[in-house]
């Protein structure tokens, strides 16, 4: 009924699935990483990269995830094009369960599935991605130098990202949307104070437009209804997305986001998290950080489960 | 007297303070990163990476760091090569002052000093280091594939490379010296039940030889006195490297290891701290990782710094 058990199993593969599949793999560990959508994840979107340590000159998301995906499956890693909706049986063999019917079985898991964030799906989003559209303030701020930028969301993370944006654009516009902001963070009150930062209380952003590249916005509730910019962060808040997470009794804070400990361990044994799932940095260098602190974790974790087997 | 105010300056230029400067400088923060050694760090010591996501074809340490530290002065990160020997008035200004005279002032600080590990100053040792000699079992342990090992040390992490690369090598020889593990650490009970791995107690290695690659190590108060190797990792235990972090109040653990919570806060507000130095995972992939991280950190101290100034 089933195959070959997995010693590793790594859900996701974004730089955080496929940095520990190429550590595990690369040490005899036999590995299958499974990704429900394209491998790269959403550096994918990234249509050119400063700050990954080792390109001076940049490089594209797509050449950099192909790149990581030639070193995991260079190393012995399988790949599958497979959703999972499920994982059962938490104890020595875990079992992992997918849409198109997959049954596969791993002494160890990685969760580096991501997050997913909310999505507003308003007019010229899609179109200008990469050209003024944004989701990473961190990332791509850098590249609007001077230039005018908004901030769209209401969470912790939009909150920073307007604090990051504000050291390199000349003018962030801060737009939490009708509802405000989810919390009163402490960090607006020093934002408020920054004469960089224009606030947009009680306004929805409706359309993103321009012509090659973004050029304004168009608000719901404010006056005037068009504000021009040159980017737009959409920062949006998560949407828990495994549900698979709570059923295998994986512990996430209120946010969805999984709670790890040293070696990146979640509250279950032989679970593991990297990447952007566990809420920290949402940076490339710290997915591919924590993925190959989660594949060295996994692997302790599988020998001593072997040794113990043959005691 | 004094310069400018830097924004971050980083203390030590090895892969997680180089990323940690790219970020700063690449965000306007200004940033200076002082060097006591080589730019590049241990790194330097790695004649092939085959494991640092993006470059299926490996990389030599050489070349990595040399893209690092091009990326980072191109983002504005000045880098001088300065020996810290003390931090003083932990205040919203720091004061960093070199061996060579430099009196540096700062709002944030980033620690990335990596760690020194005791030398034993062996015959053979320098000779044949990345010919056989390394002191990184994950990171080095699959060019010894179906081959003799050795790994000389009596702390976790010489217990956790016996481990690991049990799993890649045909045999190894776990060499804690005469006086043995410095703990009965949990992890060796399953490791002596291992055929894989021998333990050669109540001798101490004298001698590293071979001709053009390491062949054999010499073993005082062991029979035979010579044992045939193909690899020899020395992982000996660390030597609390900084006593500035303590004059500082930075808190260690009993290893030396500098304590860090979310951002990479030390104990110090303003005081961050990235790579080995924080013993999590001792690969480039996790320090270029925590260097991310801590940046972010720094870099949200240092906004917020200046805004309750201006306030």
């Amino acid at each position: 009924m089933f195959g070959d058990i997995y010693d590793v199993i790594i859900i996701g593969a974004g730089p955080a699935g496929l940095t520990s599949g190429i550590y595990t793999s690369r040490h005899n560990y036999k590995t299958l990483i499974l990704e429900g959508n394209k491998v790269g994840g959403k550096a994918l979107d990234a249509s050119w990269i400063e700050n990954y340590p080792g390109f001076p000159d940049g490089i594209s998301g797509h050449d950099l995830m192909a790149h990581m995906e030639k070193q995991a499956i260079k190393f012995g890693a399988e790949i599958r094009l497979e959703t999972v909706y499920g994982i059962s049986e938490l104890g020595e063999v875990k079992i992992v369960l997918t849409r198109s019917g997959g049954v596969y079985q791993s002494r160890a898991i990685i969760i580096a599935t991501g997050v997913n964030r909310k999505s507003l799906s308003i007019k010229g989003e899609n179109e200008f991605k990469g050209r003024g559209v944004s989701y990473c303030g961190v990332c791509d701020g850098p590249f609007f130098r001077e230039k005018t930028v908004a901030v769209v969301g209401a969470g912790r993370e939009a909150v920073h990202d307007v604090e990051v944006l504000s050291g390199t654009a000349v003018k962030v516009y801060a737009i939490p949307g009708k509802k405000g902001y989810s919390e009163d963070y402490p960090e607006l009150r020093h934002l408020k104070i920054d004469p960089k930062i224009q606030f947009i209380y009680g306004a929805d952003i409706t359309e993103i437009g321009g012509t090659d590249f973004v050029e304004y916005i168009k608000l719901d509730g404010a006056e005037p209804g068009e504000v021009k910019v040159d980017g737009v962060f959409m920062v949006l808040e998560h949407i828990s997305t495994l549900k698979i997470m709570a059923d295998a009794g994986v512990e996430t804070d209120a946010g969805g986001c999984i709670k790890v400990e040293g070696e990146q361990k979640t509250s279950v044994p032989g679970v593991f998290a990297a990447g952007d799932c566990c809420c920290k940095g949402f940076q490339i260098a710290t997915a591919t950080g924590m993925g190959a602190y989660a594949a060295l974790g996994a692997m302790r974790y599988v020998k001593q489960l072997k040794s113990r087997l043959a005691d």
